[in-house]
């Protein structure tokens, strides 16, 4: 039988305590079948995130330890930081990655939702592909307003209730925000000049909020150490708007400027797929099938 | 811990009766780890491939079912086919594809070898990464002369003798040549000209054999069904020569006869670091790493 297989990257309100992230990581690590690829933590924004992976049921079971471990170590009332949170557990998305879709996914985001209220007793908002309003897609809409303003808003403004539980936040826990999406691609694009209105120009050009590439989120900054403008994305729907696409737009949008690439950075994983296609594209491929990719046919078929 | 995963490419002397070759697959199959991925008859070479991976010890084991079972199924005596043969498990490579190396490769060949002869009754040669001696690392020099002549040889020149028991094949199931390689990718360019002779000329120009691309066989061929011309590829180390620098050459040589590619074909599974190269290349990545591919950090991390 085919393995399916999701992954989770839920995110946190502590990026200082080390030993806080690792009692969380720990917690996700102890469960079978899952396995943690990645964590990163953010002193000034006070958050961390934490990447990993497995059999959906496994991953499930995993993201609710964490959620649990997180309410038990985290106190949002002694916690600041510069970046917008809801919960100790914050935001905690679901993504398909082998013989998986969204859909299940949506459906994992809805038992952990159930689960997180009636175990835990914390409240529980669901978004982008799990939302069960449409106002509620937009992660940001969601989260607007942070723990403090939501706490009082829940009180008196039956719109602002959770969709599962509540209507009060939970004191210390606040509420998580629990969701499903695509995986999300990061790609920076690093331009020959050290001008950034170059950079933010493009970014506007390119990006689907001003009518550009579908799923794809731009803005232009300055990498300071390097003396160069770059164009840094991400791209929501790699299936839908490829890599080697996104390239060839800002490679047009600079040379309409003047300017050229230097190169590109990938940051943090990528499935094989995302590179399968600009492969494919590079090399001019009439027949190529992501079935033909070696790991992702051994992740669908070997054994448990 | 990280898991190891190898391949086993078998080629056994069976390409008609699709009982007996199920019934390789089936003991493949039966154990535990081990996903097979691919099998493929030709009536005319009278010959079958099949391709499975799994760990290290799972593949092993597998592999000696698949030798055990071809041997009782397959009579040499009663077999002819246009493709040169010495065994009824003719050839079994191993190939590293997760966290593994040729030399471990080399030392499952070697084992392997050991049980077949001792427990089977069946000598063994030792080619390509798995040899022995210098002058059996090329297939082509083990197998030559096949079974029929080889029979008679082993018994009066020791230059000819298995290098595990023997001397005599065995009567039936012949003898196994085990080894240890490289993943091989089948590649093929297809070009805008019903001309072979410019295929076959690129080939040359191209190939390791004649001062080409280092680790690149090529020939040039007729595609009847299209009215193309093809340059017809096996890469044997892509790490060394990738896709992407085949592909430029070909075009390269292409272009300096007048013609285009019309596109590329790739055959069978590829690993995620072929594509990853080309991909990288294509979109000039300054950093990527292939640990940053999903799919291979999952099967490398993932409980077994």
């Amino acid at each position: 039988m085919a393995r399916r297989i999701i992954e989770c990257v839920p995110n946190f309100s502590e990026g200082r305590r080390a030993e806080t992230v690792a009692g969380i990581v720990d917690a996700i690590a102890a469960v079978p079948q899952v396995a943690v690829l990645g964590k990163e933590s953010d002193i000034d924004h006070h958050r961390s995130v934490v990447t990993f992976a497995g059999t959906p049921e496994a991953v499930e079971e995993a993201a609710f330890r964490a959620v649990a471990e997180a309410a038990k170590r985290i106190d949002l009332r002694r916690h600041e930081g510069v970046h917008p949170r809801l919960g100790a557990a914050d935001v905690v998305p679901f993504v398909p990655v082998v013989n998986s879709s969204i859909e299940e996914c949506a459906e994992v985001a809805h038992r952990l939702g159930e689960r997180v209220w009636s175990e835990l007793g914390i409240p529980v908002y669901f978004y982008e592909a799990a939302a069960r309003r449409e106002d509620r897609r937009r992660l940001e809409n969601v989260r607007r307003g942070g723990f403090e303003k939501i706490s009082q808003w829940v009180l008196t403004d039956p719109e602002k209730r959770p969709d599962v539980g509540g209507p009060m936040l939970h004191p210390s826990a606040g509420g998580v925000i629990i969701g499903a999406r695509k995986f999300l691609l990061a790609f920076n694009i690093n331009l020959a000049t050290a001008d950034v209105e170059i950079a933010k120009a493009i970014a506007v050009k390119i990006r689907a909020s001003s009518g550009g590439l579908p799923h794809v989120k731009a803005m232009g900054v300055m990498l300071a150490s390097r003396g160069l403008a770059q164009v840094t994305m991400n791209l929501t729907d790699f299936e839908a708007t490829p890599l080697h696409v996104v390239y060839a737009a800002v490679e047009r949008e600079a040379a309409a400027r003047g300017v050229t690439i230097v190169g590109s950075e990938i940051i943090g994983l990528m499935p094989a797929k995302a590179l399968a296609m600009a492969a494919a594209h590079a090399l001019r491929t009439e027949n190529f099938d992501e079935r033909q990719i070696l790991e992702s046919r051994l992740l669908g078929n070997l054994i448990d």
